[in-house]
């Protein structure tokens, strides 16, 4: 099926590290890791220190301040969300193929890219009413993903598969909405329906944008 | 507008409370104000001291513990989201009338019930991979709120207003997704128009749950 995700794809955040040589990029690979555990505010220099048995003082030479570690952390999750869920969609067909290969890499990069979930999810919510540079970094990286969702539905509209009268920004918020239900349904109520229930949301969505006569929907379970 | 919000009636967290005579009651009103705004994780008994400007040891007398105190927080936020949503939206008849009075209440309390938002929603993400006693007790809360909605959907079916083929726990899951993406662009992305789209997926989750040649939408925005 168009979008499957093989496992083997998935950006790893615990790839063995020898002592003594953590590259800044381990270093931050350990650090979304952690965020995704204590939460994005959690995340200070000292925690870090702690997780990764080096010297806070080496730590501070790398990123200077707690928030510019949590700015660059956002910045290594986006990378990650990049490789596992936006390029590799964007390589599929326009329409319809493009738009369920990035559904389902983002399932499965809410269900298992990282130990404890979303970064970008926990972090909505712990920065959504705190000003700064965190929150700044946090809204321009998710209003990018809101666009790019929005954008390939606007490009599936001029490929001719979806209605030229659908609002692609509606679709969007609908689609993250299905995400959110999804997440929230899977996570936090373990109820094993979550994923099924979000997949028939997603094909109501689908239909509902689909220009009739258009090709059929692929069969989902 | 069946549901509409009067802003009187919302339950308020900061009524003034003289010195020297704060009861329990009032002590989980602020406590549940200062976790829409730290978390319920940053909700320590130190930081709700600092916040009441009351000694630590008489705060201790009140709940024992952290976790205790966390606890009575979100059975407190439970009894006011009951308040405001649950309690008013299930006055009115069954079918579509309650289930759009439900989602209007829903919607005013993620709007405006709190300065921080919403705890719950923050709750989730920050408990959903943290086993004890708060997290249980967010778990009990948000699924008697899913079996709620389920069950106003059910009642609507046995009342003749939805479809007898819909799944009311699809609804619920559905619902909340709306919920939850308009929480996501309303409070992090500041997008003016995350309320006008919740409205109109609302609106095509009831047109898709309504019995053919039922009695007409209540016209929206």
């Amino acid at each position: 099926m168009a979008g499957r995700v093989d496992k083997s794809e998935r950006s790893c955040f615990y790839g063995p590290v020898p002592r003594g040589e953590l590259t800044k990029a381990s270093i931050l690979d350990r650090a979304t890791a952690l965020t995704s555990e204590v939460g994005l505010d959690g995340l200070t220099i000292g925690a870090l220190a702690d997780a990764l048995e080096m010297s806070k003082s080496g730590l501070f030479s790398h990123f200077g301040s707690k928030e510019a570690l949590q700015v660059q952390v956002l910045d290594h999750a986006a990378a990650a969300f990049q490789e596992a869920v936006s390029r590799p969609a964007f390589q599929e067909p326009r329409g319809e193929p493009r738009m369920r290969a990035l559904f389902e890499r983002w399932i499965e990069w809410g269900r298992s890219a990282l130990p404890g979930g979303c970064p970008f999810v926990a972090a909505s919510t712990e920065f959504d009413d705190r000003p700064g540079p965190v929150r700044d970094k946090l809204v321009a990286l998710q209003r990018d993903w809101f666009v790019a969702i929005a954008t390939t539905f606007r490009l599936g509209i001029a490929a001719g598969a979806f209605r030229r009268d659908a609002d692609p920004e509606q679709f969007a918020q609908d689609l993250y909405g299905i995400m959110l239900g999804f997440y929230h349904a899977h996570r936090l109520l373990r109820d094993a329906r979550a994923e099924s229930r979000a997949r028939r949301g997603f094909e109501r969505l689908m239909a509902a944008a689909r220009v009739a006569g258009g090709p059929p929907p692929e069969t989902t379970p």
